[in-house]
C-alpha cells in the first residue's frame, strides 16, 4: 500500500507542513520506501518532483520541505511497491495532457485481473503498474465519452470519472486522486479522509513528527484549504473519514 | 532568444558540469532570466525540474548542480521570453506521452504567423508560446502519419519530424531538440552545436564560470557522451557547429 496526499485551495498555499508529515511515512514512521512524488499546479502550469529513493532520504524531498512552493492544487504520493518494479516510470503521480490541461493522478491500492479491462487506444502507460494502466483507461474513456474538445461542464466529466472509479473498485483496492488543475476528485475504496481549514484558523500538530503550525499566522481570513490524505496527518483536528465507494469533488478548497 | 542544452549517452551520465555552465547564462553571463527547466530520462521514466525564476537564483537549479542525477538522455532550456508570459506553463521543456513513451521538446527562436498552421486535434498547448504550439503540431502530424501504435522503425519517425521542422523554419527561427527518451533529434535554424566525447578523454574548461573537469576521472573507456548546446560551453574543445537547416539524430551518444 501507499499513502496519498492532496490539496485544493482558493489561494496559492504551500503544503510544506503536510508534506513534512507525509515524508516521514516514507521510511521513518511508515514502510513506504519505494519512491515518492509531488505535483504542484501554479496557474495552468504544473511541475512534478519525483524520486525512486525513499522520501525520508531523498535530497529532492528535503528541497520540498525547505522551499515553500505556493500552489492551488497539489497531488502527492509515497509508494510501497506491489505491482511494478521500483523505478522512476512507476513512481506516482502520473501526468497526461488532455484538452489543453495537465491531468494528474495518484492511486493507493492494488488491482487484479485488470489487463483485459484497461485496453486503450490513445493514452498508453509508460511503466508497468496497475495504477498507470487505470489512469490511461480513465482518460481514454473520458475522450470517448466527451470528445476531443474540452466540454463546458467539467463537473459532468468528474461525475463520469467517479462511475469509472466505481467500476475499477470491483478489481481490488482503489483509493484515487485525480485533477485537471482546477477540480480535484478523491475516490475512497477503503482509506481516505480530508479536512477543510478556514477561518477561524487554529493550531495543528503533526502525528508523524514533532511539528506544530499555527495556521492563523500563515493565512488570511478568506482562505479555504482542503487537505486529503490516506490517514489523518494531525492529531488535534477533526478529519472527515470517507466510506468505501464515497467520493468528493473539490474546487478552490470547497466541497462541491 | 533562449539557450538549449541536451545530452545523449550510452551509459547513465550526470550533466552537472554542463548545466553549471548553462545556468550561469540565466542571469550572470547571459540575459535568459525568464525561467528554466531540465528533463532527465532514467530508463523509460523521466522527470522534469522547472522554475519560472532565473536559473542563477533558483533553489531548484542549485539542487541540480549539487545532485548528480545519472541519465542517458537530458533536455534543458533557459528562457528569455518573447512569445508568452513568464509563467510555469510557458517554461520549457514540454512533455507529452505518445505510444507509451514520454516525448520531451525544447525550442530556441521565435515564430510568426503560426496560428493557422498549428491547428491540432489531439495534442493541445497548455500555455501560450509559439514553441509549445509547434510541439503539439509535430506530435499531431506524427500520429496522423504513423498511427496510434508505435512503429518499429523509429528512425523513419524522426526523419519525418525533421521534415516538419524544416516547414516550421519557414516561419522564423527554430532551433529545436526533441526526444522519445531513446533517440534525440537536434534541428538547427541558426545556432546549435554539439560535441561527442569518448576515449581518450581529456580535460574541459567551462566558458561561463571557473570550472575545469577531467573527464578521464569521471568515465570508463567505453563511454560515449554527446552534448548539444546553443553555443559551445567549453573553450578548449572542438565543437561541431551545425549549419542552418542541418539536423542530427543521436542514439546512445552516437550520431546516426
Amino acid at each position: 500500500m501507499c499513502e496519498l496526499l492532496a490539496m485544493s485551495a482558493n489561494v496559492p498555499t504551500d503544503i510544506v507542513f503536510s508534506f513534512t508529515g507525509l515524508a516521514q511515512r516514507g521510511g521513518v514512521t511508515g514502510p513506504h520506501t519505494d519512491g515518492w512524488g509531488i505535483t504542484f499546479y501554479e496557474g495552468k502550469g504544473s511541475r512534478t518532483f519525483k524520486d525512486s529513493k525513499p522520501s525520508c532520504e531523498s535530497m529532492v524531498a528535503q528541497l520540498i520541505q525547505s522551499y515553500p512552493i505556493k500552489s492551488e492544487v497539489v497531488v502527492s504520493h509515497i509508494r510501497q511497491a506491489n505491482r511494478g518494479a521500483v523505478a522512476l516510470e512507476n513512481t506516482h503521480p502520473f501526468t497526461r495532457e488532455l484538452w489543453g490541461c495537465y491531468w494528474t493522478y495518484a492511486h493507493n491500492g492494488q488491482l487484479s485481473d485488470y489487463e483485459q479491462k484497461f485496453v486503450t487506444t490513445r493514452f498508453y502507460p509508460v511503466g508497468d503498474t496497475d495504477s498507470e494502466a487505470a489512469f490511461c483507461w480513465i482518460l481514454d474513456c473520458v475522450v470517448k465519452q466527451f470528445g476531443d474538445e474540452k466540454p463546458t461542464d467539467m463537473k459532468a466529466v468528474f461525475n463520469y470519472i467517479a462511475t469509472l472509479a466505481e467500476q475499477i473498485r470491483a478489481l481490488g483496492v482503489f483509493n484515487m486522486i485525480i485533477t485537471d488543475g482546477e477540480y480535484l476528485l478523491s475516490f475512497c475504496s477503503n482509506n481516505l479522509c480530508y479536512i477543510t481549514r478556514k477561518a477561524p484558523f487554529g493550531k495543528a500538530t503533526l502525528i508523524d513528527t514533532d511539528v506544530v503550525i499555527d495556521f492563523q499566522k500563515e493565512t488570511t481570513p478568506n482562505d479555504v484549504v482542503t487537505v486529503i490524505a490516506t490517514r489523518p496527518l494531525t492529531n488535534n483536528e477533526q478529519w472527515q473519514i470517507l466510506t468505501p465507494g464515497q467520493w468528493c469533488l473539490f474546487k478552490q478548497g470547497l466541497l462541491l
